[in-house]
């Protein structure tokens, strides 16, 4: 490990400025010194990232899902080296950190799979009939062509699956964009580990060394500077409200304007509806706390808010909800920023007038360990609206109960949050026949809807949608998980009357690649006839 | 004609604010006074829209397409009213009128169409897995929903198709949004005729009235106040670069941003290559200067700029350009201001040092009917070069024709342009065989590629892609024209482990709109087993 920069497949070892990577156990700084990135080395990075975007894109899709696929064994092959190193760095623990590296190398060879299967384009043809009056009809064919060179920040609670290799480098990759990712600053050496591994795979796959670079940095001067700069095509990004907003708003300052796909606070509303609270008020306040304490409750679907309606089984559910967060263990967070902000949190709203403390761990949390416990707090509907601060996120292992009177107030609740990654629902079938506005309702505020389940699992497949209204994201339309994550990174061109020699694949009369193409309206794999 | 704005299908008369409708052949008013809207009227029309949302998105597809047949059959129904009323505030001809009529109405039902087809919501679903480990695999199931209420500002060189009831209100309506039209004010009669054809559609098909509003306005005021409205869910914008890029603006410092479609400048580059111009200098030149003049040059894919390659053929085309141009009748412009502004632009152009005017139109142009005449520049690549502002549109019946030493030169210049809506190249099939990266360079500045043709003619269909990337437009993700329009007003939920009873139609088991979904990665239409 090298402390330095990665660029155009080049180590640039660390100047006079740096920082250190710090164990959240201990407190103590983890060498080697990591290199302060600025505007110098945005500006290398993609400038390399520029050049090697037009041999890239022009690659045949099987090339590119032969780089994905060596990306994720050149991850496997770093062995425990890699996961030691992120424990150190995050305080996540062995079990974890290994499935979200089977996760991550997962996506890579899921969008390696699309790459093949190739009908993601979205191709469509209409043909040509020059026989049309008053003017003959000429022939169109529309596919997907890559924006350009993407940033990616990385984030502080998935340092694999939304970092260096995470979600949106393997689709931008997939997509045919480079990449320039800038570290998180918490966990920097777990991201040299994994850049080194993805420029050795595109050594060995012989793909231009531009198309991927890794920048350190702890201050706000690089990710500005990436963000800013004339090659960017897009930003990617996981993290806080305050810093997705800053780089929101100085992208769209540019003199030419990028999509900013920023990924930021969710509070992920649970509904717990009267019928399923009198049937199972114990299980779901017991799933409600494994999921909000779950890795230390550093999820951006963590079930920060849960809405039901006071009556005779709101106390079962309350008092098995105290229990639950009893059992839990104090756990290290991410960093030492992470740890403070959620104390300070979950006191301010403990502060507040109306709210009560439901239950905490009984073992205390380690303020030198940077540890957080488990809080379940409780308030009414009147509070909760006249204090507008207990809708914002608690980044941690908290949740905040609030009891409404009955349904409807429950339901005009749902209509008065802001835009959420998921929104989940407890009710029987009874409830949700007698109170049909609740999933239209949420349907309104969030980008997933979980029906008798928590939001912390987000799988990785077709279907899934990850994502939502602001503030959950700064782009609704898009999902920063499963295989629709790659258009992204694509915009349409469509190609009129066109020799068939210069259209790309896609789009070629033959259908080389036997593809899915919508043809005059009509979905079909055929070859023209 | 009342001259007031619709809001909720009631007329609200003008107040003591009014402007005048100018006919720009004439230069003299057009009754009636039109009502000055501003943030109050903007408000009302906002609160009606986003009340009419959630009844108006539970319509069945096919009560929407009929809503939007039904807007057709009653813009048909004003017959000559509304062509006369047109000619008179936008001087475009009756036939150019009676075309783009038909082409608005033919756009309503093409969305009909599309809506009771049903498979444009991209359904996907991943079935439930619950033996598999460690954890069990849920049920997903992905769909579009509508965004809510869209602000479209009408456009002053489409009075209906790109207007009141233009691409974004048809798009819009079929996604199940509501929609606030601002009337261009160059056009306020034409507006408030076909808005009430809207109105009265709504009113006979039984839609929530608030589904549609229409304001007058001449200010900035009104279109600030529309586009920071915290009810206003997307922005669809036809106009100049410099009144979209207001409102992109405008709209990123909105607490909770939201989808701004401006669509802007563009000077819709032709490229033509030495092996067309030795085949067919002269039809070259010819189709350019149609396609440059048509509708006194007012369109957003007119072609402003041409680059070619000196050489023993060069002359031959210039000449031709030059007997074309002069053949052309000065025509009215839209509106007085458009007018002056191409005058000023074309002189700016023509006196910039190395800058020849190849051919203008024999007759004069009569300032008095806010006449223009054709006019055809010519430079060479290095005075194109250190002159920036001569690649800026100059909205109007002109072109300017570049020439480079050589294709190479002239490849080199394409990297150097801005976005632009289309790209055309003129060559042969060997010209293309020896510069296949020209074509490459079109992509990546360019929504459309047009071979052997001009970018005039835009198709309303399947394949169409209208938008490019900065400054063509500010979201080069999406089209305004075509079936895909209706992507813009939509963003994707997920919804997971839901019981059948509250899954919208496109995701029930049964499949019983008989729509194709993507099952487990399968493109199927048939039912789940």
């Amino acid at each position: 490990m090298h402390g330095g920069h990665i660029i155009e497949g080049k180590a640039v070892t660390p100047g006079a400025k740096t920082f250190d990577a710090i164990a959240p156990a201990t407190g103590q700084p983890l060498g080697p010194a990591f290199a302060e990135g600025g505007a110098a080395e945005a500006d290398a990075a993609l400038r390399a990232a520029a050049a090697a975007f037009e041999p890239y894109r022009a690659l045949p899709p099987a090339d590119r899902a032969r780089f994905l696929r060596r990306i994720a064994t050149e991850i496997e092959a770093l062995g425990g080296t890699l996961i030691e190193r992120t424990m150190h760095e995050t305080a996540l623990p062995e079990g974890r950190l290994q499935g979200e590296r089977g996760r991550t190398t997962g996506q890579l060879r899921m969008f390696a799979d699309l790459l093949e299967d190739g009908s993601w384009v979205g191709a469509r043809i209409d043909r040509a009939d020059p026989s049309r009056s008053p003017l003959p009809k000429p022939d169109l064919r529309r596919s997907a062509v890559p924006l350009g060179p993407v940033v990616v920040f990385g984030a502080s609670n998935f340092p694999y699956a939304f970092s260096t290799a995470g979600g949106d480098t393997a689709s931008a990759l997939a997509a045919g964009c480079p990449v320039v990712v800038k570290a998180h600053p918490a966990h920097p050496g777990t991201g040299e580990l994994v850049a080194i591994a993805i420029a050795a795979a595109a050594a060995a796959e012989g793909v231009p060394a531009g198309v991927f670079a890794h920048l350190q940095g702890s201050s706000h001067e690089l990710g500005r500077a990436l963000v800013t700069h004339d090659l960017t095509a897009a930003v990617g990004f996981t993290g806080s409200l305050r810093a997705g907003r800053a780089l929101f708003d100085a992208a769209a300052q540019r003199p030419r304007p990028i999509p900013v796909y920023a990924e930021m606070g969710s509070v992920n509303p649970v509904f717990v509806l009267p019928g399923a609270l009198a049937e199972r008020a114990e299980a779901i306040a017991e799933g409600l706390v494994a999921s909000a304490t779950l890795g230390v409750g550093q999820f951006c679907t963590n079930p920060g808010l849960v809405i039901t309606v006071d009556g005779e089984h709101t106390q079962r559910f309350l008092d098995a909800a105290a229990r639950a967060a009893a059992a839990v263990q104090p756990a290290t967070m991410l960093y030492p920023g992470v740890c403070h902000a959620f104390r300070e949190g979950v006191e301010r709203f403990a502060s507040v007038q109306g709210v009560d403390v439901v239950g905490r761990s009984s073992t205390d949390a380690d303020p030198a360990s940077n540890d957080a416990g488990a809080w379940v707090l409780s308030t009414d509907a009147e509070t909760f609206r006249s204090n507008r601060q207990l809708a914002d996120e608690v980044f941690g292992p908290s949740t905040l109960i609030v009891r409404a009177r009955d349904v409807d107030e429950l339901e005009a609740l749902v209509h008065e949050l802001d835009g959420q990654l998921t929104v989940s629902v407890h009710a029987t079938t009874a409830d949700l026949a007698a109170h049909p506005g609740l999933v239209r309702a949420a349907e309104r505020i969030a980008g997933r809807i979980v029906f008798g389940a928590f939001p912390t699992g987000v799988e990785v497949t077709h279907a899934m949608q990850h994502g939502g209204p602001y503030p959950a994201t700064t782009d609704a339309r898009s999902t920063s998980v499963g295989t629709a994550a790659i258009e992204r990174f694509v915009r349409p061109v469509t190609y009129q009357d066109a020799p068939d020699a210069v259209l790309p694949p896609e789009l070629r009369d033959d259908n080389p690649l036997g593809i899915w193409r919508l043809v005059d309206g009509r979905l079909t794999r055929d070859a023209l006839a």
